[in-house]
């Protein structure tokens, strides 16, 4: 056995006896998990200053990212605090009938049973993961970017310490502890283990595993997220709704990245959300009657209508009506959040019956399609899959389901 | 583009208009689906006499699958009609809330997209399918087994010209016109257009597709099914569930393979039910202590607990306690369908708790793991997979959701 497969084992020990045990006792090793954090957090920042004093060269972004400060740090206990509060997930009673034969049917919400996270060097993803992968009963093994490697010791050997003390098996959490990048295709042959992957990052390592593994993947592509704001959006929600999904944060999945205005909107309106913009250092790349109307903008290429920006750059096309509008998401969207400024409860209607994606949104920022804005509570991310879930990924959509049928004998005949 | 090609984007674009039109207009499809049938009944009935007398050196449970006689027509017709009469599983809304912000949030039920169904030379399955992925506002691409392909080019022909009359697209329902393998391989290869492929059949090919494709499968594996008879369980009650467990129907899926009696049952217990067995033709194959107690039994060999015979064979085994058992089915069952018979609730209860079985059965034949006895209605199949659907797979287990959030300007702060 590989170190690997040996840990991919245990987990599986793990799970099956934390399967089994009360949500009041989850609900303890994840409060002990932040108490015990709490206890470590000089090692834990002592840790992060190692990881970013050797990240020194690399982006902005990765060491904002990468970094543990304070606040993060709160964040990190408070999210662990938080799910020990949240509604237990596992063994609710999904649907339940008695057949004419006397046999009582239910579905019952149970935990899928050891799941593999990957993503980036983010150490908050860390007990994020931890957190709702216990809460909904699954033991979890973490591999984070190699550059949060000593952060994530520290935190693993936190949370393990915790589970143990709360008298679950410490396996339950497990890291893998190297940097090698050999140490992800061995996770990936542990079919016999591991019953799911969610990989998060760039697209292309994404796809990798999804190629790479008979395990199911649940994978988190990328958003390019629409608003459409339709003719008889109100101007100023526009402006507001529009610079919050683009501005509030440009680095996320739900961020905007295709504005799509309907040629009957006034020049008023489109020169307000053009300024609005522009005053939050967002460059427009227009389409040609987009800049037809409102002057300055870079002409958006073909390319533009598929790009995930991630960035203070946002195309804009004028379109003819709703239908144009939703034919332009059906083709370049990326099916992860798309949204409508209307004040007709008949084009709200049609957006949200055509528009083929996990979220649809009317009147509000995309950047609401998430865990926290939808009550969903802690998310380990948002998943553009289609099959067992879609969307925000939390606790409840960790589980899965058994059939439980009790009878006095029934036989099929 | 190849034929195959074509076909999935073809499947796409139905799916994009049946994913938006109405329940009354699907059943009505359904309802014409039927009709259509029993107008070519003669031409199926021709057909399939076609498809018999090649098949006539294949065995007899083959020959008996493929047979479309008076029987299997009127249920395939009648399955048409029932699958237009069950409750709409699309448009559900599954989850509601209203955020302190205001932010109205909804999860609605969604059809899942294109769905490639690739199974055995079965052609009620190719009627089956049609209705259950209609039923859920799903485009459907059928490859039955190649030695049904008349039958079914007849079938898919009437189900076709049925949507089309209905005033949906006729590409809804599509079958692979060929008994080309090459055809499955590019199948395989259609990503961008196909949501999802359910392999049935044996475990080889369901592997062999599972590892050849990005698209998600949902897999139909084998069910090493178990029933524990518990010390205190009534002697008639577990004569009869074993005997319908196993005997109903020797072939298929949830049928019984390994018996576990608890070693404090009489031995009169024991004796009588070895002998419905063998009145039914059952060989036992028991494990030594079996033997010593019931004499004329086969010994079961260590490969005989991991087999799945569906056939007239059962292994039997002694057990000390449901701890023993639910230890056995951990190790040697498919996560299929386990139960147990007991007059205890607490018994139960811990067998419900432990073992982590699709389903989980209690005093009733494994043979009721099945859509219709769990009151699902037409189902295309049993899941052995843990994600997205578990068990039986029926219209609503074919759809998806998407999120829908209704705001009055709500931003993110």
């Amino acid at each position: 056995m590989t170190a690997i497969e040996e840990m991919a084992s245990r987990a599986k020990a793990a799970a099956a006896v934390l399967r089994t045990v009360s949500p009041a006792l989850r609900a303890d090793a994840l409060n002990r998990m932040a108490g015990k954090l709490a206890d470590c957090r000089e090692a834990v920042l002592a840790a992060n200053a190692e990881d970013m004093k050797e990240a020194a060269n690399l982006s902005a972004s990765f060491r904002k990212r990468l970094c543990v400060d304070d606040k993060v740090f709160q964040y990190m206990t408070r999210r662990l605090r938080e799910a020990a509060e949240l509604p237990d997930p596992v063994g609710r009673v999904l649907e339940e009938r008695v057949m004419p034969s006397g046999l009582k049917v239910r579905r019952v919400s149970v935990p899928i049973g050891v799941i593999a996270m990957i993503y980036e060097a983010r150490p908050n993803v860390t007990t994020d993961a931890a957190a709702v992968a216990l809460k909904s009963g699954n033991a979890v093994i973490l591999k984070g970017g190699s550059e949060s490697l000593r952060t994530n010791l520290v935190l693993a050997d936190a949370m393990r310490s915790a589970v143990r003390e709360a008298g679950l098996p410490e396996d339950c959490v497990q890291i893998i502890p190297t940097a090698d990048r050999a140490a992800v295709a061995e996770l990936l042959k542990q079919d016999k283990y591991i019953d799911l992957i969610i990989p998060r990052g760039g697209k292309s390592l994404i796809r990798a595993i999804a190629e790479g593994t008979r395990i199911p993947v649940l994978k988190h592509y990328d958003g390019i997220c629409h608003q459409y704001v339709a003719a008889d959006a109100d101007p100023e929600m526009a402006v507001k709704v529009v610079v919050n999904s683009k501005c509030q944060n440009i680095a996320v999945c739900n961020a905007l990245e295709t504005l799509l205005v309907d040629s009957a909107l006034s020049d008023e309106t489109l020169r307000k959300i053009a300024s609005a913009l522009r005053e939050n250092g967002v460059e427009i790349r227009g389409c040609e009657r987009f800049r037809a109307r409102i002057p300055d903008c870079v002409p958006a290429t073909a390319e533009d209508w598929d790009t995930e920006y991630l960035d203070k750059i946002l195309s804009v096309r004028i379109v003819d009506g709703i239908g144009e509008a939703m034919k332009h998401i059906a083709e370049h969207g990326s099916g992860h959040t798309d949204g409508i400024i209307t004040q007709s409860d008949d084009l709200a209607a049609e957006f949200i019956a055509n528009v083929d994606s996990a979220s649809v949104l009317v009147n509000a920022s995309t950047r609401l399609s998430g865990g926290g804005d939808y009550g969903m509570g802690a998310v380990v991310g948002i998943s553009t899959d289609r099959l067992h879930a879609r969307g925000p990924v939390g606790p409840a959509e960790l589980c899965t389901y058994k059939w439980v049928a009790i009878g006095t004998g029934q036989l099929r005949s």
